[in-house]
């Protein structure tokens, strides 16, 4: 039986849902432990139909979002979501936030990480986390940072799809095919209560990048007829024994 | 038992040695058929030692150089190697040159192609091959051509290192251990009499990438233990069930 | 009252429906005369299904995509489609079909012209279809060709959307709200009944581009309510007397 | 009547006469409201020759600066100049300072903002306030920030042309006529009475823009006669209804 | 004495002059021996105000193009102009032309060589040389071209300043203090007299290319007070004995 | 007598050694003085041999990593080595060390300095090391810091070598033949025992650059014998007076 593992990086509490919802829940299926990490409940920045009710304050509009994100983990199957409550817009880590995060990486040990593009104009918090995903990948690695621990290997780091990915220099280096999943993410989605006019666009974008694994899997002449799909990022090198 | 096909684009005749022989022989090793187009002698351009003697032809030239050739496939085990002589320094081919290239496309039905990177101020003639490349792939995809034949899927292209790398702003994404056919790479290199310089570099070459390969794949912490290696980049995006 | 004009590049004849047909519809209300060149009927690479039924001839393929291409350029109301028959996969002009672009764009005298994106490995023909935009606007603008007649000044080109924008290098730095327009690009992209398989595609693309439009239009707090949009990259810098 | 406003990011004090007083001026005079804000005074790095000066002290360097921006924003008739007096050579931002410019931002509700290049190796508190202003800009957008305050929307940011443009990856995708302001430009650049050695190098750009503006607004065959110009880099799409 | 010698690739008649007519006189003024190849005279692209006139046929204004490009030469100082007349507009090279400039690159064997931006949608013949410019080098280094002759080393490649430098993705990585020979150029620039409109741009250009000169040898606390710059792109690395 | 200083920035105590150690050993040849200023120790990321064996400290590293440091210095016949001891994995400067070594770089008056690539995404603290770098040499040409003080020109910055030079981004522009000292890196290189793996990498690496050196000082007709080189890319512009 396999016992492997991933960890996803989500800068605010939906992040994970939309852009890597299906690999999650797909990863689960076959038998990994997928955990993720919310670095702020996205309280501030994206909570804005929280905000525009009466009398809303910080800590409901931590509570509600904290609720929905838990509730899209379960129907995604994730094995564990962790909230740091680091605070957004701006997210700004002190170097013990980041030390809490090499613990999580260190203790899970995942064959492959997850996280934003790597710029992004619109919305900073998400390309600092990657900055931090990359740090603390690093300082996990350290043989010196909390001498007997077990060290990080070498794991992938997967950039998600951002919003307008073009405006972020992102570009997908391969497509996973998550139809066998596609009912979960979708109901994940729909956990997004505040969030409604985003079911559609990332159900349509998933419909999108599915014909665009399929015009990679074998083009006009066949292919697997993927219905949905999520695409990625690979940030290093993979290492093969066949092409 | 495998019926797997890989096609690899050589610009003059030698440049398949240095730079995927390893992945030519793992492949065969592996039960692919290997098949190599020599779209030309490099009989003009890299054949400086043969020019420097007297009374030296261009026939004795390609002669020369296809022996060479054909005994390196022989080191490295390929299936076939084609030699379309169609003229180096520059190459420049017509459209029926491009349609004997399909016709070999579309015969060999290759799961994965190998070219040269997509620029080379140095030699104009190697990031021609890869617009070749590309141009054939389409060509060779098309259910207009030649109506009847069996149409090309969507082959992955690899672009193998060219020398430089950095000034040819090809990156590599994939790391191939080639330590198992390494014997056979060399052999195949030591068939290139006449560019003895090489021989080292690209056992130099070979080690340093087996050293990037352990760094990805496991880093300080361990890694599978790649004593040679070629790296790749891969042009479009990978299709894949599991990350 | 307007008399504007507008010069469409077509590589293959159904390239300017799903890419730009709403931007077409669109001038063409707001007074624009908007001319369409198809370079070539697409009857060898984007016929697969005419292909697939038995006893099809390329005059056949041509006719059919012909009508198609009429069709749902009537349906956009289209000033003029001029096709050039050019031949594909690969398109190569030379000097003579070139100067015939440049009578084009000479008597259309376009205040902005559309073709496809710069760089595109899966599909040559497309990106080498600008090249010959670039090159014949250049011509164009020569007062020692043909001379007397009126030279071109310099209108702004716009890439239009190419598949998978993201490998392709193309980043849009304009959206256009065609959602007045929406039907008559639904029904033009009806037209192509060899290709249902992308209606959805490009519905789904509209939707999610008008997603993008919204965002940069005002954001979360308002913004125009596009339902549909295009994308565009403008290549030249425009030139304002207000920011 | 307009009741537009703009929004100018100034690291040092006299960053913006050299780089955006044409824009500063024209739009005041089209009916903008224009705020400037400086972040620093440039005491420590940008006042070499008051530095030179025997028995000078950083109070009096600072007030000397902004005396000289004030009289430089005045010519440009600018509606109000802000002094945040961070510090420069290095720029640093805690988080009540961010704050202190998401205030200001609400205050004004700019319907388009100015700031430095995004890269800039000679000068890194350029790049830091462009950073800073892609921040706050997003917080300044958080419905959760001071919740009751009215949220910004979704204003272009313009990036202002820097010094050797090309060593910076700027790249101007529009051109401001400045022509019926250029006077006023041209005292403001006078007011910088520590940096003469620049009113020559700014003059000669101005003309030199305006060739490119003439350049791209119709060519060898005419466009508008405008004799100075301003480049400008957009950072976001732009949302239109007619190309 | 020195033996030195370089080549300059002009599309156009006119080219070398703006471009890089400081680099001629400067080097012929250190011992080079400099020669212009003029690919085309630029009679249809870059005449407009001779093709303005009545009468005027091509035969004329090749003529009157050529005597002004001598003319300046002359001003300059260079060892030698040789016109190809090989047609612009667009300039499209047979194999036998490009064998031409290959006897000339052999004859001159240049210790470097200038040529245009790599990038121009402005004008695809600028782009088109310096294409031709890196094979014919490579050609040129061939021992089995034309065997016997003397190969070609590898000469350095200058590409001088473009028009619009940003938007041909050129950047300078070296400025040439061309102050000694200025009156040279300028006076060369007066010979250009269809295009008086330029003299006062590539003027102001020159002294603001000193700034950046200045800027880059010393910066605010002095540094070489050049007063004229042309700034240049090397394409390929330097190889030293010292930083 | 020459009286040239350059100054070295290394992240951790090694770095200098594999990347520019054959640069340092061949200026202070030159007659140059080279101060190098070592960030970390490289305590708790790069001294994995040290913490695999038993009751290691962080002082017995830091000392050990020191002792290594100094004897590798003293081989290259370093002018200096200066130990910051900011700790490392990650790195994080505060305004007070970025100030101690703006007094270094104020003292030192460097003629070039060297660092780190500017991107990478293995190790952060390499590219911090490069922002720092940047931001000082900035700090270090204010007249308003610490005013008396002689403030600095404007050195260039040459990036050394990172490992896999694709992934970060780095292109070299220049090669430096060190073949004269090749035996005093070699045998600093042998000061870090506990890396041994990678000696032979960095010989290899000496030798296929010096390749590259051949390749760019003459190519294959000829050009320099050197055995053994070293790659860096310069960040600023050069200024000279002569191609």
């Amino acid at each position: 039986m396999k016992n492997n593992k991933a960890l996803v990086f989500s800068a605010h509490a939906a992040d994970f849902v939309w852009r890597c919802g299906g690999a999650i829940a797909l990863h689960q299926a076959r038998g990994y432990e997928v955990t993720i990490i919310c670095l702020s409940y996205g309280e501030r920045g994206e909570s804005a139909k929280l905000w525009k009710q009466d009398n809303t304050t910080t800590p409901m509009v931590k509570q509600a979002r904290k609720e929905e994100a838990e509730k899209a983990a379960a129907e995604l199957g994730a094995h564990d979501i962790i909230f740091l409550d680091l605070g957004d817009y701006p997210l700004d880590l002190d170097r013990e936030s980041k030390y809490k995060i090499v613990d999580i990486i260190r203790k899970v040990q995942p064959d492959f990480m997850l996280s934003h593009s790597r710029f992004d104009p619109y919305n900073t918090d998400h390309m600092y986390t990657t900055e931090i995903a990359l740090e603390t990948r690093m300082i996990a690695q350290a043989w010196g940072h909390n001498p007997g621990e077990k060290v990080l290997g070498a794991p992938q780091l997967y950039l998600f799809e951002p919003h307008q990915t073009e405006q972020m220099g992102w570009v997908p280096n391969v497509f996973l095919d998550i139809t066998e999943v596609w009912d979960k993410k979708r109901k994940a989605i729909e956990c997004m209560e505040g969030q409604v006019h985003l079911w559609n666009y990332y159900t349509n974008l998933a419909e999108n990048r599915a014909n665009h694994f399929r015009r990679n899997s074998g083009g006009q002449a066949g292919g697997r007829p993927a219905k949905y799909a999520e695409g990625f990022q690979a940030v290093f090198p993979r290492c093969v024994d066949e092409l």
